[in-house]
């Protein structure tokens, strides 16, 4: 079943290693189905080397396996509760991408420094808090997923013009229309948190973008007004 | 037309991601006929694996284009500005290319640390002002070219001789006597970006080197009485 | 004799330039036979590219080469202490890679930051004290040998749940049940210390992970009840 | 004339870019004859992946092109100075090596933090002064020649034991006892100058490594008494 979507599914994973964000098995990228019945996630702890479309793991919004031999993606559940909480996300992608991950465990924040950030978020990259003891021990991975879906509300944020979080002291969510969108959004996190650490190296008095620079630059490649590429 | 100028500004964009300057479609190299009549650019958006020589862009010297399918790249009103003020112009590149970016988002001038700078570039590169809102909200593409050229005047800066500048908390322009020298002068960039970074981290006291070394360096290069290579 | 094991010594070996932890023959893997008579390690100062698996060393525990025509390397008292010591390690690899022998050379053990730390590593990585005179002029590499089993005793740290060590102003020693399990977590070591390095630069006051979560990752992958993988 | 040597000074060159010490031209690499009366050299500003072993420039001692059609390389006074004060220097080699180049602007001497740099260099590497505006003006890369020759006799360093300098402002020579000795130590010399930077980041307070330690691994690797390796 599903098979277009192992595919894509697969591809998106491939694009990890291809683009520098894992090491190991240390990644793994999901997508909801159309009908947002079912998804299609990457098994637990399998080297990109040896993944092949059909090791992907079909899962339905319950979190029961429904096809495939393999144990899903330890960050399954936390998968699942984005994609029950947003319907807009068709894709969702976590990896231990240096910069991202380094932010994350400093527990900051990353300001929107400069126009490569507000091309594709609008504003900051939140750092959520790490989950309490009980959290932990009762849901690990599921109350990780809650507590993205509830910060994000808290805040006010649009899910698909903040596409990605940090978890403090873990890493990076990153999502997207699709698959592959997801993993453009964690390759962009990963420059985004490489310039800004720089950034704030060379001048430690920095401030973020101007908001209407911010406004200008995130407009221009979305919303009706976009003029940005070939649409 | 400008087939052969077509394929040298194809070229000189292939050279980006070679160079590693650019990701995904963060980038986008110009040059102008001989003539000054036209020049060419990449299209926006277009992911450099696809790109072919035929898919560049010619536009006149109005802003308007007058070959191709495809919709020029955003950028093209500022390489436009930097076109028509300045006749020594014959190549324009901007990217998001990492270490230029991040002293871009930090708000700072390189200064001019050392002789791999001044060898290419005479004196700092300046970091220029962001736009205001009214800049922005009027032509914000258009008025970031005008501001490079006012601020050059201003400066009393030879335009050759600085052959690159960045715009706060945006990213570098660099241009060159055409494409491929534009891109050449965007990789010093970057690598002088680089080397200023982790010479203020190891001395946080560090002085620009004298100008006597920098003369040394710049007009061992440039110039009536350069001696540097096969000239 | 132990042909099967001198190849897989061999290809652990080879992975170290892979991932890019040695440059020249800054590094050397060893194995211990199932029977824990004999280890096989790498020769000293032959380069990568021209290694072979008959290169490969054969050494008793007593220190004296039983097969081979080239020097082991000079580290291999150290190797052989810790085989003499702890009976669960299989393979050990030392290595001079980047960002691990910046902090043993900043003097620093690595706190444990995060969730990629704790995967692997139960707590922070220990910086050793330098050896005395006495114990340099004594015997150098079977001291840092001893040093390594006394502090692990004397802290009472499992050799296993600590699979990494800094030696002070000099550089990284790891292992694993096996010669592939002891790269793999240099790898990590490696990784981690990168990250660390960064974190602490982000933020200046910056704390080690909640225990809480750094238990829940570590014993996710390891002990009666892990879950991760395909286990 | 001189086949051989100009095969091996080609091949030398050639491992700049392999190694990532070069961008576009900048470095060069020379080695002198066994009789000490001509050596060869790299012609200037030619790029890498144009360059052959026919390229190479002869010159005699007195600092005349004894062969070649070519321009040698615009450091050749300074390499010339090197082999007239030094007979242990067989070979020479200028680079703007990132992290050693980034030393050099920041003005401040690389501090033996470790044995990785105690293997190859016996203390610090030095970063000399910059000449003059006299010693520019009169011959300024002959004269850096003589500033590296009278620093090393002022300092009573043994040339050999120390095979890299600092130039403030510019960037590092690197020699050995041949053309890729030279380049190896280069290398070194670039690995050494990247963790040491990163290690003070790590750690502020840090101090070289103690003496014995230097001494310890100095001497494992040279003169009589050295058991490192297959000699």
């Amino acid at each position: 079943m599903l098979e277009a979507l192992k595919q894509k599914v697969y591809e998106a994973n491939m694009l990890l290693p291809r683009y520098g964000l894992v090491t190991f098995t240390w990644g793994n990228v999901s997508a909801i189905d159309e009908e947002r019945k079912y998804f299609v996630i990457k098994p637990s702890g399998v080297e990109y080397e040896k993944l092949r479309p059909e090791d992907m793991v079909v899962m339905d919004l319950e979190g029961n396996r429904v096809e495939g031999r393999l144990n899903p993606s330890s960050d399954t559940p936390t998968h699942l509760e984005l994609y029950k909480a947003f319907p807009e996300i068709g894709g969702v992608v976590h990896t231990h991408s240096s910069y991202a991950t380094s932010w994350a465990q400093a527990g900051r924040s990353i300001p929107c420094y400069g126009t490569t950030h507000a091309d594709y978020i609008y504003g900051e990259v939140p750092c959520l808090r790490c989950l309490t003891k009980e959290e932990i021990d009762e849901a690990y991975e599921a109350n990780t997923g809650h507590l993205i879906v509830n910060e994000f509300k808290k805040m006010n944020k649009e899910i698909m013009a903040v596409p990605a979080v940090l978890c403090k002291n873990h890493g990076p969510f990153a999502w997207g229309k699709d698959a592959a969108d997801a993993v453009h959004n964690a390759v962009v996190l990963e420059e985004v948190a490489k310039m800004a650490y720089r950034a704030e190296l060379i001048n430690p008095e920095i401030e973020p973008a101007p908001q209407e620079l911010q406004d200008k630059h995130y407009y221009r490649k979305h919303g009706a007004n976009a003029y940005y590429g070939q649409q």
